[in-house]
């Protein structure tokens, strides 16, 4: 698929390149604005009004919305007024808003002045409310009807006003204090046995709605739980402000996934894709984490420091400190990326951490005894016989395979506790992932090591 | 709103305990069947089949949907052939056969027995094929509309069929010999000037489909990128089978993202939840990986012991090396976590591999740089200062810090290039995570640590 595109593209910067306008347009008004938007970022700076001009109206607008924010800079600033009022026109408010965010003032101010008054009002209500809000990400265009309405003139008012609207297939029924009493699907209308039923008798009164200041992730999985074509956002009156539609809906899971992984492996998020991010920008997102857990393993240093004797008299046991370090980190790695991404997936609350805890233990203690096993057999074949490490006695294998058995059963413990206790305390669970984890663990095991050494083979 | 929640849960139990059936029922068909089946699952069995029978047939079926397999299973078991009818006249395709993948074998063959012989044969049709694929998520129930029918026709045909379609708001023109020819939403119909418009004068001709074996990621992928609401699913001759629906594509992303997440951490993906998963379960999905891993550790403690003598000579340069290979190891985790994410939403190519090494490398040169500095003074003030050894002299503080800045320009270089070179040779990157590069970061660290250690200090 990605080779017959790029085929496409081809053709189409060569028609460009060859002035053949008339051609190009024929083929642009074929194409999905997604993938219109996806060529522009292949184009030169000189090219992209060009380009643009040759679409129609409302492919313009659509097409508009689906480029990146220095290309709709680029875009503006070469319109005319007129050209850009005729964008604008085109837009739905939340896309408009969207635009207006990611923005440079001067910009802006040429967008909020071109705009029709009634966009920009619902441009700057929509620009108070806070970032990751269900009031940052819904539009103020939705169908609203009344309950005293016939399904006949229902259908009428959507065919009228509906052309400006971002989904006419959920509607809204409000009283006229704007408070909303329920909700009618175009396919309740279309199906309905009788044009002359009320709305009021065909309309669903369980309501599902979220506010204002719901938080956007909250809002998403909604969608996923309920598989809803819209969810209408109420104000704290339960007065309708807006409505927010799946497709934003869908953004904003892929967003906070985005922003979960990177959290987990240590990186501040970004909101700059990889590839616009310059290094200067993915440094400073990366370097506090790094240094964070760089002076923290100083501790694990530290105990080291303290038994170095220990290694002196019986340097064998230094070659084995990697291995169990790694282990550590990765059992505890396991169980706090399982527990984190089920907390995020709503699949464990807080409650179940008596479970959770059981559960792992039980867990672990299977991983320990069979890591344990390997390793003992491991160490007495490979680092004594075929190595031939004399220093490698039984009780130094014993010392290593008790000290990953138990490593793996605290790293398990401590992976899944700490997420569900960073919950617990408002923080988010993703930060205790690997990075993390594995510094804690790094010194717990060091310290069973040197404690198990010190009582078994009295160094 | 979790709270408000219990407080409605404790209630109906309660209910449900006191036999006030009449009075639950009236609770129940207000409540959406995803709430409903949630609260299922608190249940105990034999209130189960009492608390179903209570919902009325179109509610019962949805809640029917959303419920655990377990649940399923024993719903099914109890309910007379007559009420299994009910359920399965009421269910979507899609779900149906949904449901017939996770059920033993014995409840399979009640169920398909039961079906009628149209639902019986599309089940069949969608079992059969591959696990992943689109046709395997996909619903046989859309509305097709002809080339030819007037806009009125359509409208008209939607009512009478529209009621047992999954979706009826985008429907799919298609010639007599099935091939698709355009699609035409709701929207299109409802604002359609003149009645008598030919479908033919109103479709998009701009065609996006997917075809029964195309990877259900990548259908997911192609909703969060167009924004559908369902895609039309077509066989090897164009000609239409089935769509995928907006919801199925979320469940896709969620899943998808899990298992991403889950190989990430070294754990075979698995489709159970957390809470359904036994301890042997868990153990099954993370020994292997762990296995693997300590096995690949004993590379390291090789490094080790081959510079046992050195150690031996200098004992104050083993209490560096867990910061060394964490430090690597974190920065290894920081790049190949960006670039299997930025893989995976299609951000990056296999032809962005220059453009992103540049990016690393002048990443990992301004961390490392910031690193090696506060590593230097670190070294000097804490470790030789403050705890007073001795041995830590200035050369050995640029052996520590010259590692460090070394190591972390190598493990990004490897955490970038290894997520690439899996998706080139066909792997999914997100095996190359944490965990591998971790491991292999490890020996590369302690390489380069004794080989500045033999030259500048000798040892």
């Amino acid at each position: 698929m990605a080779e017959r595109y790029e085929i496409v593209q081809k053709a189409l910067l060569q028609m460009l390149e060859e002035k053949k306008y008339a051609t190009l347009r024929d083929v642009l008004v074929t194409m999905n604005p997604s993938d219109i938007a996806a060529l522009f970022a292949d184009l030169e700076e000189k090219q992209i009004p060009l380009m643009f001009r040759l679409l129609p109206k409302e492919q313009a607008a659509e097409t508009f919305v689906e480029m990146d924010p220095e290309e709709q800079a680029l875009l503006i600033r070469g319109f005319s007024d007129n050209e850009l009022k005729e964008v604008l026109d085109e837009l739905y408010v939340d896309d408009a808003a969207d635009i207006v965010e990611e923005m440079p003032a001067n910009v802006v101010k040429r967008i909020l002045k071109t705009a029709d008054p009634e966009m920009r009002s619902s441009i700057n209500q929509i620009l108070r409310y806070p970032e990751n809000s269900a009031g940052s990400i819904m539009t103020t265009e939705y169908v609203s009807l009344r309950p005293t309405m016939t399904v006949e003139e229902a259908i009428l008012r959507i065919r009228r006003q509906g052309v400006d609207k971002e989904t006419i297939y959920t509607c809204y029924v409000t009283r006229p204090d704007r408070k909303l009493i329920g909700i009618v699907t175009v396919k309740d209308l279309l199906l309905a046995e009788d044009d002359e039923t009320a709305i009021e008798d065909l309309m669903t009164t369980n309501l599902i709605s979220v506010t204002t200041h719901s938080d956007q992730e909250d809002v998403a999985k909604m969608f996923s739980k309920y598989n809803f074509l819209a969810l209408p956002v109420v104000d704290g009156e339960d007065r309708m402000v807006g409505i927010v539609t799946f497709d934003d809906a869908m953004d904003v899971m892929e967003e906070e996934t985005t922003e979960d992984m990177e959290i987990m492996a240590g990186i501040t998020p970004s909101e700059k894709t990889y590839l616009k991010s310059t290094p200067w920008d993915l440094f400073g997102h990366r370097i506090p984490w790094l240094m964070l857990l760089m002076v923290s393993a100083t501790f694990t240093g530290m105990i080291i420091s303290s038994f170095e004797e220990a290694l002196g008299m019986l340097p064998a046991l230094t070659a084995f400190i990697p291995m169990l370090m790694d282990t550590g980190g990765n059992s505890g790695s396991q169980s706090s990326v399982t527990v984190i991404r089920a907390l995020s997936l709503d699949e464990l609350s807080l409650g179940d951490l008596g479970r959770v805890l059981w559960k792992e233990i039980r867990t672990a203690v299977l991983c320990a005894l069979c890591l344990g096993a390997v390793c003992f057999l491991k160490v007495l074949l490979v680092d004594r016989l075929l190595m031939g490490n004399e220093s490698v006695s039984l009780l130094v294998a014993l010392v290593v395979c008790l000290t990953l058995a138990l490593t793996v059963i605290i790293a398990k413990v401590v992976g899944c506790v700490l997420p569900m206790a960073a919950k617990a305390m408002g923080a988010d669970p993703a930060v205790m992932a690997s990075p993390f984890i594995t510094t804690i663990v790094d010194a717990l095991s060091l310290l069973v090591y040197f404690l198990f050494a010190k009582t078994l083979l009295g160094v």
